[in-house]
């Protein structure tokens, strides 16, 4: 690994994004999500379902009016392996127990990522108030010895680590320690930093190598990419040291989970092979060449493990994420960069199988392609992983909010007949419309954390490079051998190609990589006069020393194109997915009316990109001539094939994340070519 | 309904079936099914997992060496109602218990019914005296006061009826009447006819509408036909009487089911509407005009309730009939005849939802679609039920078995990806190669049942007409007007449309009604010279004073046809298959390579038919010049589309029901039209 290559994103505190496109929504984040979120919390929404985040919070340490009652017997959490909400049965009477998911401290934990992150870009007295009041809440639930999971702190401590297959204590864990080091990042203020630090310290005394020491691993993963951070943040090697032995052990043989207690593995025996596929614990990572199980789970810890390899400069890891990386984007993501084809396990499919009506492509394991993808490239700049980024970012993770931000898929099929989502049970995840909030509430924070630092996947930079990843307005201020560089990103993205890139600085020399998108096979660029420019990796490189007005002009050309899948996938084979720049569009029953099967494209279509707006939000949409199967093929169901029973009709593709926000309908990215 | 249309099987001791094609699918019964499934009935195949159905009746009849232990708790079989299989710990040690499902002795009844059956087409005296044992066997059980249900005799008669929606009571009731009817009307023996009498009279003085009688019905339909048949046998009204109960009181208000303590139902607080569609006892049947719920029952059910309409001239109940009939044909039925969209509740789906790859369309329940056509047929001869008829037999009843009778497929697919079935948890269902025998037993003895007595599907008789409802070779005798007359029918189907009748008569005047397949539009006909004739509902009805010597001959044109599915059918659009007479055919891979569903047909492809043998069995096969997408598009997942990436390949489709017998590989009936 060239570790000349290396970057790591920017701090927040030194980009502004000004984008219109994303700035619009980081502001629904801001201005719906975060507040829906506290209510949220707190059981405050009316008509959900109750978190009771905060209320554990509050019992775990002892801030609640009531007594605690001592002496109770473990209470296992009305909660179940595959993820069902738990409800007391009166919610007026609760008893100072733990009521929720096992996981459910992790909400405040995304929610003040989030609130931190958001922070940097929109200071804001009053939700800094509000957040640091909620720290205190959760610091005061902080043990003597540093544990910091209520779950456990209310059922009893002396379950601790007994389940860490399925009890999520050290997703909680990780989620926590993210939180933390945004919110001290975004405001300096270190109180929950500090608890956390605690917290790793106990946990990094519980496991690792060392003789003696647990030899477990996450469950869900997501602490060994939160212990990197944490490490960033400190400084302190033991914190990447417990990352790495996390990363290293998974998988071994004996299985550490076959050790816990599981009536479900008892039941079976423990004797299928590579058992723990669903949680990447069947093979040791250095060794798993395809990307399986449980997606989010997957990406989370690919991420931790791109993390690992960097900061170790661990040759073989980096090249089981570059295997796995390619075994999701050659055989196992979605057009949108969705990933998860089986709604079973909500995981990743065989190679090839990315069935578009039952597809999972839940929105969080598309955030976490994303973290993925930026880590990859910290490694090593290749806009290979910026492409998928792109993808997954404009695709399958925005059509997870609504355009008003007030509710969210976790599942994001790429094909959806409301009839079947009501009366096939198979298809019963696949909901045709976005949900208020979920019960098990990861979507909706998780994008809440991602757009808010958005800038960060935008932008990275090394010693001497600043690499543009994803062309957003913004404006970044850098120090380049201790002088001020501002630099000012002005983009039509992804609406038109346009971009601006204006430098401030003082005959001050460093690199500008800017991506050049696999979506257009050329592109114009003015303002390279006196510069070195080299293309390499999808990126081109602009040397130069940088004066008072400088400014780069980069025009890519967004032509609508066809798309066509690796025919080896077989629900796509004979079809199209209609592109423009990064966005994919699709058909929707309100522009095109029921059974949108029944529409086709012929080879000669000329498209007309249409600038409108949907739901008072501007986009393009595209307009097409195609055909409809005709109605007098309807009687009976089976008749002699005849090859004219179609008539030409106009077509009309909306961006795909914008589907869903106009009442129930049927929508389809992928038509078939007559 | 008009009552001079009714007519009724013929007796199989007067049809001797010599035709080709069903003589060698009868003989595959004869040699291989039955002899197995008798082995299989007594535990006696190796490696096979014990059937216990034969061990039951002997532990109910106390017939085996080891006094049954008393006073044992009410054991639950290990039995769930998705139908899992029930093996003790260990096999060397098994008690005086109830082992197997809980309708272990309808493995019995069915494989007595077909060695009826056997019996009139090929005497057998070996195989009868094995017949009379095991009924001496089965009679031995038989309690003081008439019942006779091994689950319920062994593990406690004061649980008798507590569970009929799941415990299988009255279908075994069901399927060991039929098997005495059979049994009876084959050798004139009526042991166990009248033991079945007297377990009829036992039910049909528990059930019924006078006050104080239980008001329940069968959770799995069957007793409703099989009373028709006791009564008809036996002429005794009361039967009749019972089956119209059952029919009658089916889906009223409140459930009865609810009466009975359903765990499952308790959780989810009964609250379901319509709860019963699995059942289909979610509506009074009269009130029914969509077909749901498990495949096999309703189409058992809707055998009932057509009999029973027939019988006591209820229009209401022949009206619904015709609207559940019409739900099936017009939007529910694969083109192979297989019913059943989804496993889950191995049941019909929506409408229109006809998935090829996830299908269900089990093989119990095609064979009682056949059930269902003909007491359709019986109603009104309408050639309408005979083409479904002669589609369901011909491919998605045959399918089910292997072409050497050692094999079996609970379900039939229309397209197969074995690596789908073996990675994708939600193809489990569906196997690539046929299975030994099942635990579940239903497929196989059904096919036996159904093919042993095929004679009497092809022909029905009226007062003054005899209906040819499919052409298969055989002798018919018959009594018309005290005189008799032989009718001998040669068909080459279904690989030629040539078919001679040969009637044997001394002037006696009565009708043939000839059925016109709908898959020719046209017919020559000879020998009508000096007849009457008339085409009414699909048949060609001929009238005359038929002579020593008279001999009709039909000819109808097979030829290849591409069939189109009605465009709501979303897994179709775009697609053909392709058939020849009765027969459906599909792509295999040992014939076409992987991947089948790279492979697609062109508008003016002209067929070849092609006369060979598939695994030593004469067929007829179709070639046709097609494409195959091209290799240069396999690296990557998503690229540009273009028109140009296919190669003309040649095709070859072999019949439907053939497939699967070369080893494991993929298959496609629908296949893409460019």
């Amino acid at each position: 690994m060239e570790k000349n290559w290396y970057s790591s994103p920017l701090s927040l505190r030194d980009i502004q994004i000004t984008d219109a496109f994303w700035k619009g929504e980081m502001e629904l984040v801001r201005r719906e999500v975060l507040p829906y979120q506290w209510a949220a919390l707190n059981d405050e929404v009316e008509g959900a379902a109750p978190s009771f985040c905060m209320r554990n919070f509050k019992v775990a340490g002892k801030l609640n009016q009531e007594k605690r009652e001592k002496g109770d017997a473990f209470v296992e959490p009305a909660y179940t392996f595959r993820g069902f909400e738990a409800l007391p049965e009166d919610p007026e009477h609760l008893e100072d127990k733990f009521y929720g998911f096992v996981f459910q401290d992790s909400d405040f934990s995304k929610w003040i990522e989030a609130v931190g992150y958001s922070l940097t870009q929109h200071p804001d007295e009053e939700l800094e108030r509000i957040a640091d009041g909620a720290i205190d809440l959760v610091c005061a639930a902080q043990q003597e010895d540093g544990y910091l999971d209520t779950y456990y702190i209310i059922n009893g401590r002396d379950k601790t680590f007994s389940n860490l297959r399925d009890h999520h204590e050290l997703y909680c864990f990780g989620h926590l320690t993210e939180g933390a080091v945004a919110y001290y990042q975004a405001t300096g203020k270190d109180k929950l930093l500090n608890a956390v630090r605690r917290f790793a310290d106990y946990i990094g005394n519980y496991f690792g190598s060392e003789e003696g020491k647990c030899k477990g691993y996450p469950g869900h993963e997501i602490a060994e990419m939160a212990l990197v951070r944490l490490y960033e943040v400190t400084k302190e090697e033991r914190y990447l040291t417990l990352a790495r032995f996390f990363v290293d052990e998974r998988g071994k043989r004996p299985y550490y989970f076959d050790s816990e207690q599981h009536p479900d593995m008892q039941r079976r025996g423990q004797k299928e092979e590579l058992r723990y596929q669903y949680n990447q614990a069947h093979l040791p990572v250095r060794e798993q060449d395809e990307a399986v199980g449980h997606a989010v789970r997957a990406v989370y810890l690919y991420s931790g493990m791109a993390d690992v390899a960097r900061l170790t400069g661990d040759e073989a890891l980096y090249g089981a994420c570059e295997k796995l990386w390619n075994s999701i984007v050659n055989e196992k993501m979605y057009v949108t960069g969705g990933i998860g084809g089986t709604h079973i396990g909500e995981a990743f499919s065989f190679p090839y199988d990315l069935p578009n009506d039952t597809a999972y492509a839940e929105t969080c394991a598309s955030i976490g392609l994303v973290f993925f993808a930026r880590r990859m490239l910290e490694i090593r700049p290749d806009a290979r992983y910026a492409n998928v980024m792109e993808r997954a970012l404009y695709n399958g993770v925005l059509s997870g909010m609504a355009l008003d931000g007030k509710s969210f898929f976790y599942v994001n099929p790429l094909e959806v007949n409301p009839e079947a989502c009501r009366r096939d049970e198979r298809k019963f995840h696949v909901k045709p419309v976005r949900q208020k909030w979920f019960g098990c509430a990861c979507c909706p924070p998780n994008l809440a954390r991602l757009l808010s630092s958005i800038g960060s996947y935008a932008y990275t930079e090394s010693e001497d490079t600043l690499f543009v990843h994803l062309y957003m307005g913004g404006i970044l201020s850098k120090k380049v051998q201790g002088q001020d560089v501002d630099v000012c990103v002005e983009s039509g993205f992804p609406w038109d190609g346009n971009v601006k890139i204006k430098v401030r600085a003082q005959n001050t020399s460093f690199r500008l990589a800017l991506r050049l998108p696999d979506w257009c096979s050329g592109y114009e660029a003015s303002g390279l006069e006196d510069a070195q420019t080299e293309e390499r990796d999808g990126y081109l490189y602009v040397k130069k020393e940088w004066q008072e007005e400088d400014c780069i002009e980069l025009s890519f050309p967004m032509e609508v194109k066809l798309i066509a899948a690796n025919p080896r996938v077989r629900e796509d084979v004979g079809k199209v997915a209609v592109t423009r720049g990064p966005i994919v569009y699709c058909l929707e029953e309100a522009d095109n009316g029921k059974d949108l099967h029944m529409l086709s494209l012929g080879a000669g279509s000329k498209p007309t990109v249409v600038e409108e707006k949907i739901c008072g939000i501007p986009a393009k949409t595209i307009e097409m001539p195609g055909y409809r199967r005709e109605a007098k093929e309807m009687a009976g169901l089976y008749h002699t094939w005849r090859a004219d029973h179609k008539k030409v009709v106009g077509l009309r593709f909306i961006p795909y994340y914008m589907w869903a926000n106009r009442s129930e309908n049927e929508m389809q990215v992928w038509t078939r070519m007559e």
